[in-house]
């Protein structure tokens, strides 16, 4: 099988799945979601990832009625299912089914699953930014359903040829429409703090693991347009995009100064990546 | 029939009908909607609310593949269908179906439709509201389907037993979870000016053209917290509350001191509305 979709229990291709019309992220884009990369058949870091699914669910308050363990179960037996070596795994939540009405119906939330083929991206080709002014609500840090501006955003970037729009507030850089935003700049690695700006990456939380293993300070404070500008290096992360690294923005020149460092990052990353879905001997 | 749904041509009983999971709503609340009240199969101000439509889905980029005057006959083909008094309409579009990706793919947009009974609030029961600072998007001039913080919003009213929440910018009072919300202090209307942060509300509109008739000023001018507070009456207006008064917020009384004004605008937009809808003889 290509590709599998899961609703309540019933799984079959994503074509063929539908869904309540009462479902109610239908009205409301009411609830959220997780995602992650899959190879040879190991959901990357599938722990860490529903731990924030945990996290983003209480804080719009739904309850989740099924354990940790038995998440990670469906979605391993999911993966299980579908052919490819490279896998995208995505799970959302919604409160419920029920006649609209805005405050929350006394109803079973709904699990929503969808296993896709994944392209990697190659981490050696530089991409291209441009950029847009952050006019998000003040809950980006939590991974819900409400895109609409960051589909706004990534449409900006697609029809500039472009790979990601960096959001910015004022001449603050937040993050991008589906991607965090780290810059390097004199050997440090600076990034947006995790506040109501941004989501917390789970990508960009191993790309500070490695910054550590390597030496690199990080400091997890705002920067502006203009520091991106100047940076030596603009670090782009996501959960199938490790460390991309940009060569413009806003059709200017930017980066490509401290290559040796992205090498060293993009290989650590990648070491990581390798050893936990057993494509090469775990490291120790 | 007691309700009724459309899917792109498809129709029945909403609980069941259903969509495919593909629908891009399910991952970016990707559409715009808009809502009326209908009564003797009339349908309220459908051209106004057809024409916000439009402009909340050219707002998005969503070209309708649909003219308006097809839009309002199927939407009087669906409330034939549907016995009761009075009903809800309620209709949306989202970009369409297409494996998850941000940027817009090159298909149809999806046409959506509900019929439901609806309830009408009786006017001269006073309301409860109770606030939250407005953390929302900029865009809130766009009815879009991106509507989680209304549905934590609506559930703080629904908790603490109001009709409904304040939103404030600070100390400024912008609009509520589905509603917006005006104030009269010493003859003059008050009521925060259509820009990003508030939707452009029918039922205000027709408060409006209610006030200038009764030759009762209208200022279009934010306001803050306090004002309302000390305000003579507050007022909440949505598609289907003409003109709710409150008389308490977040615990304290409000209002309640110009009720002779309440009861003439009260008047003359139930009257609009029965003209309107053929319930007595049109105003000339």
């Amino acid at each position: 099988m290509e590709n599998l979709g899961y609703y309540n229990g019933a799984f079959g291709p994503l074509e063929e799945m539908t869904v309540p019309m009462n479902d109610r992220v239908h009205f409301f884009g009411d609830g959220v979601y997780d995602a992650t990369c899959c190879t040879n058949h190991v959901i990357y870091l599938v722990d860490e990832h529903i731990d924030r699914f945990y996290h983003s669910s209480s804080l719009i308050k739904i309850d989740l009625p099924f354990t940790k363990e038995e998440l990670k179960s469906i979605l391993q037996d999911m993966v299980n299912k579908v052919d490819g070596e490279n896998l995208f795994v995505y799970w959302q939540v919604t409160r419920g089914t029920a006649t609209r009405n805005h405050a929350f119906p006394k109803v079973n939330p709904n699990l929503w699953i969808m296993i896709m083929p994944l392209k990697f991206n190659d981490l050696k080709e530089r991409i291209k930014l441009t950029s847009m002014e952050d006019t998000r609500f003040l809950h980006c840090n939590i991974k819900t359903l409400n895109l609409l501006p960051a589909v706004m955003a990534a449409q900006k970037a697609s029809e500039e040829g472009c790979f990601e729009t960096v959001f910015h507030r004022d001449t603050i850089v937040t993050e991008c429409a589906h991607s965090n935003v780290s810059i390097i700049k004199d050997g440090v690695l600076k990034s947006h703090p995790n506040d109501c700006y941004i989501l917390d990456g789970i990508a960009k939380r191993h790309l500070f693991k490695a910054c550590k293993e390597l030496h690199i300070p990080v400091e997890e404070t705002t920067y502006t347009l203009d520091e991106l500008l100047e940076a030596d290096e603009v670090i782009v992360t996501s959960s199938s995009n490790f460390c991309l690294v940009a060569d413009a923005f806003e059709g200017k020149p930017v980066g490509g100064k401290a290559p040796e460092l992205i090498n060293a990052l993009q290989d650590n990353l990648m070491t990581e990546f390798r050893s936990y879905c057993g494509l090469i001997e775990r490291q120790l």
